[in-house]
C-alpha cells in the first residue's frame, strides 16, 4: 500500500461539477488500496474574487496578516466541499486546514516559508481509514496567525507534506497534461516529457515554463520527492519530475522556453571602481525588484558597461531607481528596453557534450536572428533576442536539437 | 473608558462601502476613548451562496463538520475586510477567528453551544490599543474542528465575548432601529420601545419576533450583560434589553406579537392513561421536532382530546410518525390545521395587575374573532386563530393596550 499526495488546481475544482470528477479519481486511487492526501487549491476565481474585495477594501495593498486571513478562505470552500463530496459517494473524507495539520511557517505574510509539517494528525486520520483534504497555499505561524505561502503556493504544500509524510509520490494535477519539450500553443512539434531531473525543471521553470511552481521543484529535489505532472481532465499519465538517472544516456537538450516577461537595462561608461554592482543592485533588492541575467563587461580604459534584465512589470520602478544612482555613479548613458524576450535551451546533457551553445547561437544566426546578451549554467543557456523573433527562434531551436523525436 | 462589544450583522456589512460606514461607527467609539471588541456576521447572500454550494455538493444535507469548516469562511472574510479597512483609515485592528480568540464550544455541528470564551488574547490586544475584530457565528471544540453556532449565533457570540470580558454593554447592530410594541410593518401604530427586561425580550423572541436570537438573550439575562439593539443604519439610541427595574412602575403589556409559522394538530377521544403524553411526544422529541403550546383538556369519561402545535415546516414529518402512534393509542381522530395564527402579549406587569388575560379574549371576541387555543405564562399569554385574521388581532390588542403611547 502507498502513500500517495495529490494536488489538484483552481481549474480543477472550479465547480460541484469538476469537484465530482476529481472525487472520483481520489476515490479510484484510494480503492487501489493506497493512502490518498488530497492538497487543493481555492476554486478557480476565487481568490482573484478575495484579492479584488482586499483590494477595494484597503484602496491598496492591503496588510499582509489580514489578507492572508481573507485569501486563506479560499481553500477552506474547496477543501470542505470535495471532503462533503466524497463523505457523499460513501468514503469517509476529512478536510484539515494549515493551522489545522499544523503547517507552520515563518510570519512572512502573502510569501511564508513552510518551516515543518506535522504529520501526526494526517497520520492519525489515513489509519482510520479517511481520505485526507488539506487546503493548500495555507500555513499558521509561531503566533497562530494565519499565513499564505504566495500564488501557487500549493504546489509547495503539496511536496511539503509528501515529504513529511515520506509519500510514495507527489501527483500534481492540473490543466496541462504535463511538461513539453516546448509551448505546444507556440510549436505544434511541442512533445511531452515522460521524465525530467528536478534540475531540469527548476531551469525550465526558472526560464519561463509555469508548470511547478519553482519552489515546489526546489523541495522536492531536497527531499527526493517524485512528483507526477498530470492532466486533472484525462487519464495520461503526464511527466514524471525526479531524481537524474545516471544510469541512462542523457538528453542533450531537454526543452525550449522562452519568457516575453522581462525588460533589459544597459547602463554604459561606469567607472570600472569596487562596489559599482553592489551600489547598483542594492536599491533594487532594497525594493523586491529581482534580477535576472547580469553582465559586465570586461574593463575598458577604467570603464565598464553593465546590462541586465528585469521583470517588465518592475521596470517603472527600477527606473526611478536607476536614474539616480547611474548619474552618482557617474555613469555615461542607461538604456531601457522592453522589446526583447528570453530563450533558453534546458538539459542535463550539456555538462558532458560540447558544442551545444554554439550550436544554438549558429541557429539563431542561421535565421538572421541578432542574440543580445548570452548567459549559461551547468544545464540551461539562455540568450536575450528582439521580441519579435520569439515564435522563430523557439521553432528554429525546437528543429535544431531533434526535441520533436522520441530519443 | 468602558469596554464595548459592537456586533454588525449580514446587511451591515454586505459590501466595502458598507463595511467602510461600519468602520466609521467603530472609530468613534474608539476615539470617544473606549476599547471596542466588534463581532460580525458573514457579508449578506456570502452564507446563503456557501449553503447553495453545500447543498449542491451534498445533493441535500450536507454533514456537519465539513458544512461548518464551509460556512465559516464567510465571517472570516468580512472580519478580515474590516480590519483592512479599518487600518486603511489609521487604526490599529486585528482580525480574530473562533478558533483562535478561542472559543469553546460543544461538538454539536451546525448547532454548537458556547462552553467558554477564552479572553486572553482579545485583552492583550486591546490593550495594545487595537480594534479586536472577532468572527461571530464559529468556535472550535476540544478535538480543534471549527464548529458554528446556528443562523443567528453571531448574536450569541457578542454577547458571550462581551459576558467574558465583563464588558460595559453590548450592542447589536442590525437592519431595524430597536424592539416595538408590534411589527411596524403590520401596524403603523407600532411603537419603539426604550427599555425592555431579558424576560419580556425572550417572550417576545419566542413569540415570533425575530430581532435577536433567543440564546443570545437568555445569555445576557444570565450575566446580565446589557444589551442596546440600535440600526446600523441610524445614529437613533435603539433599545436597551436590560434587567427588570423593579423601581419603576411596569408596564402591563409590552407588545404584540404574532406567529404564522404553526400548524396545530388534534388528537381526539383518547383512552386517558398514564404515559400517553409521553408516547406521542418522544417521537417528535426523537426527531428534532419541536412541540410549542400543548393543552391536554380534562378527562371526560376515561377519555381525552390532546391539542398541541409545531412548526409548519415540521408538519409532514410530525404526520408519518403520528398517524401511527395516534392509532396504536387507540385515539377516534387526528386533525391537521396549517390555517392557523398565533397572537401573543407580552409584559412583566402582567405578574401583578388581574384581568389582562379577560381584556385580551374580550378585545378578540368583539371583532368575532373566535380563540381555538389558549396559553399562560407569568409574563405572556397566547391565543390560537384562524390565520386570516392576524393583522385585525395584533392592531386590536394594541389599541386595547394602549400601546401606541409612551407611558
Amino acid at each position: 500500500m502507498a502513500v500517495i499526495v495529490q494536488k489538484y488546481g483552481g481549474t480543477s475544482v472550479a465547480d460541484i461539477e469538476k469537484i465530482q470528477n476529481i472525487a472520483k479519481r481520489v476515490i479510484k486511487t484510494r480503492e487501489a488500496g493506497n493512502d490518498v492526501v488530497v492538497v487543493l487549491s481555492a476554486m478557480a476565481g476565487e481568490t482573484d474574487r478575495l484579492i479584488q474585495m482586499a483590494n477595494s477594501a484597503s484602496e491598496g495593498t492591503p496588510e499582509g496578516r489580514e489578507y492572508d486571513v481573507l485569501v486563506s478562505s479560499g481553500e477552506q470552500i474547496s477543501v470542505s466541499l470535495l471532503s462533503i463530496v466524497l463523505n457523499k459517494m460513501g468514503h469517509k473524507a476529512i478536510s484539515l486546514l494549515g493551522h489545522q495539520v499544523k503547517i507552520h511557517t515563518n510570519d512572512a505574510h502573502s510569501n511564508a516559508k513552510i518551516r515543518k509539517v506535522d504529520i501526526e494528525l494526517i497520520s492519525d486520520e489515513l489509519k482510520k481509514g479517511k481520505i485526507v483534504v488539506v487546503a493548500g497555499f495555507q500555513g499558521v505561524d509561531k503566533e497562530g496567525n494565519i499565513t499564505t505561502l504566495g500564488r501557487g503556493g500549493s504546489d509547495t504544500s503539496a511536496v511539503a507534506i509528501a515529504a513529511s509524510l515520506k509519500a510514495d509520490f507527489c501527483e500534481i494535477f492540473t490543466d496541462v497534461d504535463g511538461v513539453y519539450t516546448t509551448d505546444p500553443n507556440l510549436y505544434s512539434k511541442a512533445r511531452k516529457i515522460k521524465k525530467i531531473s528536478y534540475d531540469e525543471m527548476l531551469s525550465l521553470a526558472g526560464a519561463g515554463a509555469k508548470v511547478l511552481q519553482h519552489r515546489s521543484v526546489e523541495l522536492a529535489k531536497t527531499y527526493g520527492v517524485p512528483v507526477y505532472v498530470r492532466s486533472s481532465f484525462s487519464e495520461d499519465s503526464g511527466t514524471l519530475v525526479t531524481k537524474e538517472d545516471k544510469d541512462m544516456e542523457r538528453e542533450v537538450v531537454s526543452g525550449v522556453t522562452y519568457d516575453r516577461d522581462q525588460a533589459k537595462v544597459t547602463i554604459g561608461h561606469v567607472p570600472d571602481k569596487p562596489g559599482i554592482a553592489a551600489r547598483l543592485f542594492t536599491p533594487l533588492s532594497d525594493n523586491d525588484i529581482n534580477v535576472d541575467m547580469i553582465i559586465q563587461n570586461a574593463s575598458s580604459e577604467g570603464y565598464t558597461d553593465l546590462t541586465f534584465t528585469v521583470s517588465k512589470k518592475n521596470i517603472e520602478k527600477a527606473r526611478r531607481l536607476l536614474d539616480t544612482v547611474a548619474g552618482e555613479m557617474g555613469a555615461s548613458m542607461i538604456d531601457y528596453d522592453e522589446n526583447i524576450s528570453k530563450i533558453s535551451i534546458v538539459g542535463v546533457g550539456m555538462q558532458t557534450q560540447s558544442g551545444v551553445a554554439s550550436k544554438m547561437f549558429a541557429a539563431l544566426a542561421n535565421e538572421g536572428i541578432n542574440i543580445m546578451m548570452i548567459s549559461t549554467s551547468e544545464i540551461k543557456i539562455s540568450c536575450v533576442i528582439e521580441a519579435k523573433y520569439t515564435e522563430l527562434a523557439v521553432r528554429v531551436l525546437h528543429d535544431a536539437f531533434g526535441l520533436e523525436l522520441e530519443n
